[in-house]
């Protein structure tokens, strides 16, 4: 099996200005094709440092990916630093040239002097056409190991990866192809999902497959290898049947989509309207479901009720309900869905209320409780919910990990009422 | 000068799974003790690999500081690692055991065996209590180079770092005391801030002042460097002044402080209350109010009227002044303002409306432009903005930013009616 080395150049990350979110973009892209990445090294602007880590990476492993340091300006050094780990002198292009003074021209602008360095690349190296920006990539083999350098703008190294360097990784895969599905999962678990799949997440089995969870959202990769693309994406297309199958109503959605775009697309397909109603997520829910373009189309209104006057006021809630239950109970919850509903004439409404913390709670009604009711002509339904298995340590971390598990949820609970 | 290098330890970091946040946090930390991170090294959960890391992060630096791998199974071997590279033999410490079942007893659990294993230390080097956690850190010099090893959950880390290891490194350098104050500033970029500063941003000069930026919020270091802690206090508050007094109401806190925690601040101080009426944000203003702890003081009414409809009905906004002005005018953003303060009854209102995107725009009317209206008892104050300046090809990240700044820029202009 091939390995990958992974190396990031620039001092805003050493400085931790910036984080290198593309480490570990490049982490999870070359894990999805069974390549593993196994070392990864930064090192700031300076061409020594940027040859030494070369050399290391590709002591390493067959592959490797160097991002940053290819701007325009004085401190920008992978150019210089590439040229001499490939022993080679660096030489303009003409046609890169081009392609750089246009940029600008389309831009109506003058091509600044100092980005002529862009067009210049190590003899013997292969340019790498950034559609995105003014900073080419450089690709080449050096003993049996493909080197590839890309900008370090994440838009513009994702693109470039994904275009231009991934197809070269796949026929260096031994000429076996790979393909790769996702499915996006709410409800459980990590350790649950692993049960539910068994033997079926083994190491060695191919496809393989793998779990990754962020808040709360579980994704499983479908990673198929075979002699040829068309064999490997049945075996990742019959994964993906016999996942789906066995994980049922748990599987939300596939690639990268969010429970928000799901949910979008549902109400839109169908032609129905939302209107939310928030009190302790204050406007989480409302912003993911506007998140999504196009979100007008279906959602019409919202408010964030967070004093028991404007529950009272603005939507209609009795005061004696709140009363006699509290602002956070399920009572509360479900007449703040139904008046929602009856006020912005929706298909659907959304009633939150709870105890985001870090104060506010007590024993019977303790931080992390929260009441999410859905309400639609079939009826309302209110269930409650203690989103507390959140670390117990930074309160404002807590607090954000509520609110958003809150209004994930509630988007679940729609997306189930949308199923047909 | 000393220098430091960051060793990173853990397969999920390589895989993508983890984005490593650890080494960023801390290349910020040591920037403002004036210590420069030349290198920083990521590798997998083995033996070898780890050996290797340290061995080339010594070379670089006389400060390593390591995170990740301390966990209780098998596939932790950080501690393993550090052993080998420091030639000793890892020996238990039974205090270590104590605190470790401790933590258990104290959550009425039996320490599961795998734990014991934590207890264990290189002999000859000084274990670092992990308040947080099982995990204990270890500590040790090898040929004047400092080497400490901190668990890699974030929490744990920082809390070590900050108690146990930056006393000892602010000792290291050279006896000098190092005092660092931040400057939070928001309303023009970074370039201006510099132009506005001049010689005071030069790189030799003691105090150091250096400026990060993330998203339009501009963060100045003062880092102070003296012979004792007193006089690098003085000397550090005497430029915070200057700063101050140069940036005027550009300057907007201190330390980690954000927009909404300030606004909320003076607005709980004024004892005046604020609701929101936003459009093309979509909750994102109001989710930034109430993400602050104990919002419900001030914040009490939102509304997310995102149709034209909603508008009319839920504000009172007149239907022929959306007609005749557009949803996206001076005119509406004002009426929401206004109509939102009158139903609010609160001390002041903002209106937002806008073009976010990626779809809506036109000649006149582009994407990115926003009109945020402030209502109070003074009057109400109407400006517009187009937040262009965002990358134009990442279209989600694009309205996403869009719809971050609005929000910023609304807290913003509150903050400055707020200033007595």
């Amino acid at each position: 099996m091939k390995k990958a080395s992974i190396v990031s150049i620039g001092n805003e990350i050493l400085s931790g200005q910036t984080i290198d979110t593309n480490a570990s973009w490049l982490g999870g892209k070359l894990l999805e094709i069974g390549t593993p990445v196994v070392s990864s090294y930064t090192v700031g602007d300076d061409i020594d440092a940027i040859v030494r880590s070369l050399k290391l990476a590709g002591d390493d492993a067959e592959l490797v990916l160097i991002t940053g340091g290819l701007g325009p300006t004085d401190d920008d050094l992978t150019r210089q630093g590439f040229a001499k780990f490939f022993g080679t002198e660096l030489l303009l292009q003409n046609e890169l040239l081009r392609k750089i003074e246009d940029f600008f021209a389309k831009r109506n602008l003058q091509m600044p002097a100092k980005n002529k360095i862009q067009a210049y690349i190590p003899a013997g190296a292969k340019a790498l056409v950034n559609n995105l920006g003014t900073a080419p990539g450089i690709m080449a083999e050096i003993s049996g190991r493909l080197f590839a350098v890309m900008p370090g703008v994440p838009s513009e190294m994702k693109q470039m990866f994904e275009e231009l360097v991934l197809p070269e990784l796949l026929q260096l895969l031994d000429g076996r192809a790979v393909v790769v599905k996702k499915l996006r999962c709410f409800g459980t678990g990590e350790s649950n999902i692993a049960e539910m799949l068994g033997s079926l997440m083994n190491r060695g089995r191919n496809p393989l497959i793998n779990c990754t969870a962020s808040y709360s959202v579980i994704t499983l990769h479908i990673i198929a290898t075979a002699e040829d693309r068309d064999k490997a994406q049945r075996m990742a297309e019959r994964d993906e049947k016999i996942l789906t199958e066995l994980l049922g109503e748990l599987v939300y959605g596939t690639g990268r989509q969010t429970l928000a775009e799901v949910v979008g697309e549902k109400l839109a397909q169908q032609n129905k309207t939302i209107a939310v109603a928030e009190s302790c997520t204050g406007g989480t829910l409302a912003k993911l479901l506007t998140d999504i373009p196009g979100a007008s189309g279906y959602f019409t209104h919202g408010w964030i009720t967070y004093s028991n006057a404007a529950k009272t006021s603005q939507l209609g809630v009795p005061a004696d309900l709140i009363e006699d239950y509290g602002a956070v109970s399920e009572q509360t919850a479900a007449a703040m869905a139904r008046c929602a509903r009856k006020k912005a004439g929706t298909a659907f409404a959304i009633g939150i209320t709870g105890i985001a913390g870090p104060s506010g709670g007590s024993e019977q009604k303790p931080v992390g409780l929260v009441y999410i009711s859905v309400d639609s002509a079939n009826g309302c339904e209110t269930r409650h919910f203690i989103f507390s298995h959140v670390r117990i340590q930074a309160k404002r971390r807590d607090r954000d990990s509520i609110r958003l598990h809150a209004a994930q949820t509630a988007l679940n609970m729609l997306r189930l009422k949308l199923q047909i």
